[in-house]
């Protein structure tokens, strides 16, 4: 059994010392106090905050501690970042004084072949009790909590002189983002904040001695802030843990992962990078799909799929409708649907019989035609997506819609958005808009969509991969009653 | 044979005759005549303009005619904007006066079910050597001679009032975009445009009833701007002449195209968009590789595809290298570089000497993996990724290099651009960059790689399948000698 208790301390400890605090403004022991304590003056982060270094009698203005010993109080959370050699001695004090979790954020471990030092390492946290993220690793951003150990700056300068945000803090969501890969993460975390995907709590691993993902999948699952995990996983160390661990969490909220080293040259990369072994790639399918998992094929998919989980339901079947007012995109996301083995269904009688009464009454197009996609044409307006939509929704062989705006088109207007958004509440099936188009119209169309609760994206395989993921985790819930 | 010289008035007309031309602003007759017009008066369009229109003496300044024969002066191109029945008797008209090409925009033909009605035209066409784009298709937009039938508005407004570009017109540039759905194409254009690719022309064929893209391969295959042809496709109908255009035209210049209507749903959808017979996939699959053509599997790839062939010279062979500053993201490349077909190498001997010789001075960390991914870790520098790209590029057996360049690590600066892009030119071979992030930085990486000559992409995937077009489109003109 997991004692989720022995996770807490990490996301919110009551105190925390930075082991390697430094007033250089360059080094990971000034980046990690300063985040910490800017966000204690703002209010964020509640805990107390005690630097650590023989050097200094005192850093960024905080009194700082030659060791944890000489620190009186109690210290629940320790964060290192001093060379690997000394990390043992740290770990040493660290359970004479009672610590709860260690984030060692130091490499030179089991990455670059000293499997003995980080051995040790874990051994004395497996003797004292002290849980560990890392080594190896950025550790932890709870913009709730105020927990920030990403030691890479905010803001750089370009050689021009202009400053430009350089690892930017997403700001507060519902997505979790669990990753062994430290530069993945931080280029996740740019990717969200320049997307406006908000984050719950962002964890990077590293090489992984002893916090794996399985327990933070469980501690984040009685989380309310939570409401999608995404997981980039290079190779799983516990098997039988992750396995149990994700079953009894997809029932709750849905995980998308994301498992590089599929190929013989990705296993050999990832093996000299995290140390981790990727085993056979149709293992981990299997796994996936016996636990619920989604299984996201590339980066880009990952995000896609965790914004849809987030803003809509999931599906009761596989069966979705298309609904476009251009052919081509059309006809490229239902390729897209049916390679995913979706199903783009025949329209019912029933379907049929009400796009022919609102074409009597002029209030569809006569040329538009009553096959899946449904093709509106480039004459339709937000009117007819209303109308054609509610159709779709309304008929129970539908359990899906993708609703492709265009908004090129003259007579299109921009009320289509919160139209189709306010529709889509009508029932509990899923919608995903696609704006395809790289200029301002098509980027506003997009915005304006996610904000009222429609996922959107840029191209239609994109979006059909996203309603995918809702099709995908709805059966499986469904599979479990 | 085709005779080239038939093709020309499609793009360099010398004189023009809008049929159907109108004042009334939502009219395609008014947005076609307005952007002749403009162009005109900008000096980049140099034909005649005339408006046909009984109903109007005069349109936007100018005099109309009540009919093509009343027109004095020889018309070489006209551009028809009127209801479909009414196609015909134009196109009897124009033949009489020996018109040389039409532009038939008007919908309302094969695409809903009235074939007869454009089996005439095609036979007047025929019969009095009319050439025809077209019909229900936007036509053409070629930003060197001006000519631009696209109908579709440069400026909508939303309903706060605010105006922003709906269908922009990319700059001038020298790919070539051939597409059977006109939706798509706008959309396309719209996405060319808010990514800065430059177009050397842009043709919506629609419903194909004469001039297909085998003709405007071979057009464009003697055109010094013209240096990447794309083509999005939902069925080919000449199939013997576009084999045999194809297999001609890629020796010369690279074709990339898209395919839709692979699945059963999608082939259904296309036949009822564009009357297209989309086929057997894999006969698809078989002609395009015979043929030279790149296969793009989405329409991102496409898009992502055209930049790397317009900017990258081809490779000698399938043999590639990754340079990384992230080892998850390296992975990630490696996978989907494996997956495409290439061969992510063993390092030679002598690389690895090399990088050990720079080790022991100090110019490359201790800690990089003499492997491939060449991780040269968050801590690489600029300096570092010059000496490795070179040692890498030097190497006989490596036919192209991956460069991925996370700029949110502290020790990387935006010189590593420039540098970058001219060790790339020291060697013939391709070079492509990743740059990760949604913010400012990561755009301004990818934005200034670009302008260097280095196709940049957000994700290691996109970044890994322009490599391998580069690599696919070097190893075919490799056969051929």
């Amino acid at each position: 059994m997991i004692n989720l208790e022995q996770i807490r301390p990490f996301f919110e400890p009551s105190s925390v010392a930075v082991i390697g605090a430094s007033p250089i403004i360059t080094k990971v022991g000034y980046v990690v106090l300063h985040n910490l304590l800017t966000n204690k003056e703002k209010w964020i982060f509640n805990g107390e905050i005690y630097p650590v270094n023989p050097k200094y009698s005192e850093v960024l203005g905080v009194k700082c501690y030659p060791s944890l010993k000489s620190i009186k109080e109690s210290v629940e959370t320790i964060i290192i970042a001093i060379p690997a050699q000394m990390v043992p001695s740290v770990m040493e004090e660290a359970a004479e004084i009672g610590v709860k979790a260690a984030i060692i954020i130091s490499s030179g471990f089991s990455e670059v072949g000293n499997v003995k030092l980080e051995e040790e390492v874990k051994r004395i946290g497996l003797r004292s009790g002290i849980r560990i993220i890392g080594p190896n690793c950025l550790g932890v951003y709870d913009p709730y909590s105020g927990m920030d150990t990403l030691f890479l700056p905010e803001v750089k300068k370009l050689s021009s002189g202009r400053e430009v945000v350089a690892t930017p803090r997403p700001f507060p969501g519902s997505i979790i983002l669990i990753s062994q890969s430290g530069a993945f993460g931080a280029a996740a975390l740019d990717y969200m904040a320049g997307h406006g995907i908000g984050v719950r709590c962002f964890v990077s691993l590293g090489n992984r001695c002893d916090v794996a993902e399985h327990e933070l999948l469980l501690y984040f699952s009685e989380d309310k802030k939570t409401k999608v995990n995404l997981l980039y996983i290079e190779g799983i160390g516990n098997g039988r843990g992750f396995f149990e661990a994700s079953k009894e969490v997809s029932t709750l909220k849905p995980i998308v992962a994301l498992k590089a080293g599929k190929t013989s040259a990705g296993a050999r990369a990832a093996a000299s990078h995290t140390g981790a072994l990727s085993g056979v790639d149709q293992i981990y399918g299997a796994v996936f799909k016996q636990s619920g998992i989604v299984r996201a094929m590339n980066l880009e998919e990952l995000f896609d799929m965790g914004r849809a989980l987030n803003l809509q339901p999931p599906a009761r079947g596989k069966k979705v409708a298309i609904l476009t007012n251009g052919g081509g995109p059309g006809i490229v996301a239902a390729d897209t649907c049916e390679e995913s083995g979706l199903s783009v269904v025949k329209l019912s009688d029933d379907i049929i019989n009400r796009f022919e009464d609102l074409k009597k009454k002029g209030e569809l197009l006569p040329i538009m035609a009553n096959s899946n996609p449904v093709d509106l044409t480039a004459l339709a307006t937000s009117d007819m997506y209303v109308k054609a939509l509610r159709i779709l929704l309304d008929d129970k062989d539908i359990d899906g819609v993708l609703v492709i705006t265009l908004p090129q088109t003259p007579s299109i207007l921009d009320d289509v958005i919160e139209k189709v958004a306010d529709v889509s509440m009508e029932q509990k099936k899923p919608v995903v808009a696609c704006v395809m188009g790289g200029t301002e119209m098509a980027e506003e169309f997009r915005v304006r969509f996610e904000k009222s609760g429609v996922p959107s994206y840029s191209m239609p395989e994109r979006a059909a991969r996203a309603i995918y993921s809702l099709m995908e985790y709805g059966m499986y819930l469904g599979k479990l009653h």
